[in-house]
């Protein structure tokens, strides 16, 4: 079959061989499948992705095989494995979590040498796992389960409370989920910073409150009209005098380094950092400055398989702005151009590919 | 007066100025005055020091003028300043959170130009903060409150349930102050670790329930015996189980750069970090690690009066091994010798100067 492969650290469009179905496998034929920040990472030093994946322990990956991306996906029914209860009929558009079981034990759909993900023409899921795609929502909409269950993930491991203010930095695909997630669940103020127009935009129509340059003004100068005390000597004043101080929730959706100790240096004392970017770089921060204030870091990583079949509900329900977020559809063909035209900062907020 | 003074980027014993009380202040004279991880760093690089308050945010301290260190103490009441209610009579003793309110705004004992730490004969405090020290209570045991209201602190903001397994890295002062007040609440199981003999015995002292030499043994081999699983695979399967796992808490209190990523790399997935540790130096961690185990980092800072008025009573009611780490008593002479002495890594607890 065909498929969007790395091979010999370079991705190309080539043949690949057709996946297996194990037991308790279905074999499905992507409808569309989104590129994820990882991917570009991944597409451009894979030797050093597959280090990163060794480092935390989980299934080892080899460089120097094949490996198709894709872990967001929308797919088709074509086929059941052995042992298989079909419950799902061949024809039903299904999404899953990108997990899949063989042999060797656990893989992640998308990231391992065995099963290909879905920049291919064919892929294997676990049955137990697929999720049927209600007939009211788009296969492109139902592709982005995935990105936005990191939003409905990160959301949750926040602990919020009502009407604690929030920002998000960074309105690329994590970052509009985070803002989903935020307003699907009646949080906020909301904020929201982005560099680019585009995102801005996008910021707005998933429903942020408030939309900022950071070219033009520091997000935190916004603070004091929330009741967040900006500095520590402001906060120490206001408890002093019973004063409501709320602290923020500063979502991190960018992901490159330097990001962070640019926030612990700018957020408000007592600030609640929760890193959703994922920067795949050694990072320096000043620990003295987080000392002081008090900041809190929480990493956030993936989701819960019940978030992902929450947010495949809310999708289905309608979530604003969700549309907007595919700004490109492309053929097999064209990945590796899409891939190019994501590294580069701009306006694009996810490009789906239809293998 | 006498004092120990940072004076010309040294720390000499000479003369200073006394202090005039201003509205609301008292007159004291240190008995007891510990000597703190911050001094020692302060007293090396007293121009970083000062550089790195003004990052904070925190009143400016003027590298070229006078300092007096010392913001743990016991003191004796010798006179009443103006506008004073005179409740505790000259002779008591006393305790404070070292701040004091002047012309200038609220300024910190022991970092301030203005007014002179417990390094000396005299210093002035704010009267409305003055806590008296129990009769039943030794002075050099009274001069710990502060100290140890920083581990009462940061076992507050753990946020621990009950039964959650705690690790303490690092037994000098800081780390002994958090397990005194794990015990003191009845938190647990605590394990200690530390390279020298003599800490790990104070940490036995302390009420440490396993005590680690990290030469020997990694401290994170321990964990599979108190329920929490070691590697993300480990926690997966015992989450899908329905294993209860137990996420423990880390309290880093060595504070020092290459410390925090050591722990990122080695704590289970889904650990909490307390950082009460105090690390003076830009520091490089891998988010990757962090993110993918989500492990989340609670920045922890001094303590609240009511912290420290608690501390004090816990104090006088008994806190187990407090007395074992005091390990010298000096004069003021023997300060500088004393800074020396604690610069290098070795079996010390706390010093205690006596003005």
């Amino acid at each position: 079959m065909r498929a969007a492969v790395i091979r010999g650290g370079r991705l190309v469009v080539g043949d690949v061989a057709e996946p297996e179905p194990g037991s308790g496998h279905v074999v499905v034929r992507p409808l569309a499948a989104g590129i994820c920040g990882s991917d570009l990472h991944a597409a451009l030093d894979f030797t050093h992705f597959t280090e990163l994946m060794d480092k935390v322990g989980v299934p080892a990956l080899d460089p120097g095989r094949d490996c198709v991306f894709g872990h967001e996906f929308c797919a088709e029914i074509v086929d059941h494995g052995p042992d298989t209860a079909r419950t799902l009929p061949v024809g039903s558009r299904v999404c899953s979590v990108p997990i899949v079981v063989g042999p060797g034990g656990v893989e992640q759909i998308g990231y391992s040498n065995t099963y290909p993900g879905a920049l291919g023409e064919q892929m294997v899921l676990q049955e137990m796992l697929l999720l049927p795609v209600p007939d009211s929502l788009d296969t492109d909409l139902a592709a982005l389960t995935e990105p936005l269950a990191v939003g409905e993930h990160a959301v949750g491991l926040a602990g919020l409370v009502p009407g604690q203010p929030c920002l998000v930095v960074g309105c690329g695909p994590v970052g509009l989920a985070v803002i989903a997630a935020l307003k699907g669940r009646g949080h906020g103020p909301v904020l929201a910073a982005d560099f680019s127009p585009g995102r801005r935009a996008l910021a707005e129509a998933f429903g942020a409150d408030e939309v900022i340059d950071p070219a033009t003004e520091s997000p935190h100068d916004r603070w004091s009209r929330f009741g967040v005390a900006r500095t520590i000597m402001e906060r120490a004043a206001s408890s002093m005098f019973g004063g409501a101080v709320k602290d923020p929730v500063v979502f991190e959706a960018v992901g490159v380094p330097g990001m962070l100790q640019s926030l612990i240096a700018d957020v408000p004392p007592r600030s609640r950092i929760v890193v959703v970017g994922v920067c795949m770089h050694t990072d320096t921060i000043e620990p003295f400055v987080a000392v002081t204030k008090e900041v809190e870091l929480r990493f956030s990583f993936g989701y819960t398989p019940a978030e992902f079949a929450a947010t495949l509900e809310r999708l289905a329900a309608g979530v604003p702005g969700a549309r907007r977020l595919v700004t490109d559809v492309v053929d097999l063909d064209a990945t590796p151009g899409a891939f190019e035209t994501l590294r580069t900062p701009g306006e694009h907020g996810k490009i789906l590919v239809t293998p």
